[in-house]
């Protein structure tokens, strides 16, 4: 982790360019530095995924309503500094990225990050030994 | 916020009329209403979002089982009675709205409120002037 | 319930085989039982389904890199051991199934299992009555 899923209505494609955002938003995560300089969160845990919705209704239901959710799951037990100033950094990149589309057309984007801790959690990966010493 | 979130096994479709069940969902959320006559949720910030599955196996795993799971994401702090009213009546939209393929097919539904408490939580959005005083 | 939601990196298609998984993992959840040979879990309730991401980012970016997440929601109020032995049973599952992959590129997998309680929960299904006494 942190595991970012966006969820966002598909009017917004292709202009939505979410290819870029997935990779501005693991680029913010894994910039993220505590006092000391160290890494906030593991450059191997860290990944975005965007999906557009088959179907979706916003507000009233007007067709030319849109919206985006970025759900930012990360583990329990970070300073509330920390995860404040990655949720302020994400938004930031998010905000920049959507700027243009924001100024013409009706559109609400929200970004939450969830800390819940898991009843299990089991990992597997090799991406991690790729990032050692990084 | 609502958010809510449909994830169903695609062999529902087309019959499923995703897009007609998320209008009418987001319509049932803007109808609720206190004691007051207020307003329970805003109007600017209800999204209804549908998802087939790629892949998916159900029960037995059988291929005709089918099942859809509605997610709806509130913030915390409403009272009680209105969470469970507002749950009734989508409930009974979503069961109004499947009657026909109930009545023909193995099929589950279940819907959830959930109302946890984000660690982070920012907010854009050019739709809430658009409904205000509404 | 089980609700499993698989979200994985589009890359993986077509070796990831996610049919076969979500047949195999709901194979898994209907296999469990306690201490006395009862079923942990409702085969009527078990569902999971999954969804290639649109668009992705993982770790530094690289187009190579692959994430499978999997996330099992269940109701609260079972023992931890059976809630770990179902964790690591699907995660042996899980394991199986991409060893192939997992050997021959940069792949990451978590799984996790959340009991969160909802604030309002209704089900409608003519799917347990299939598998009564079963």
């Amino acid at each position: 982790m942190p595991h970012v899923t966006i969820q966002y209505t598909a009017n917004l494609d292709p202009e939505a360019k979410m290819g870029v955002l997935c990779a501005s938003l693991a680029e913010v995560i894994c910039a993220q530095r505590d006092g000391d300089g160290r890494r906030v969160f593991p450059i191997g845990g860290t990944r975005v995924m965007a999906y557009p919705a088959f179907a979706h209704a916003v507000a009233d239901g007007a067709p030319d309503r849109a919206f985006v959710y970025l759900n930012v799951r990360i583990a329990p037990g970070r300073a509330a500094r920390l995860v404040a100033a990655t949720g302020e950094a994400l938004m930031a990149a998010v905000r920049s990225h959507f700027a243009a589309l924001f100024a013409t057309r009706p559109l609400g984007i929200t970004l939450q990050i969830d800390e819940g801790a898991p009843a299990f959690d089991a990992k597997h990966s090799n991406l991690h030994p790729l990032f050692t010493g990084k």
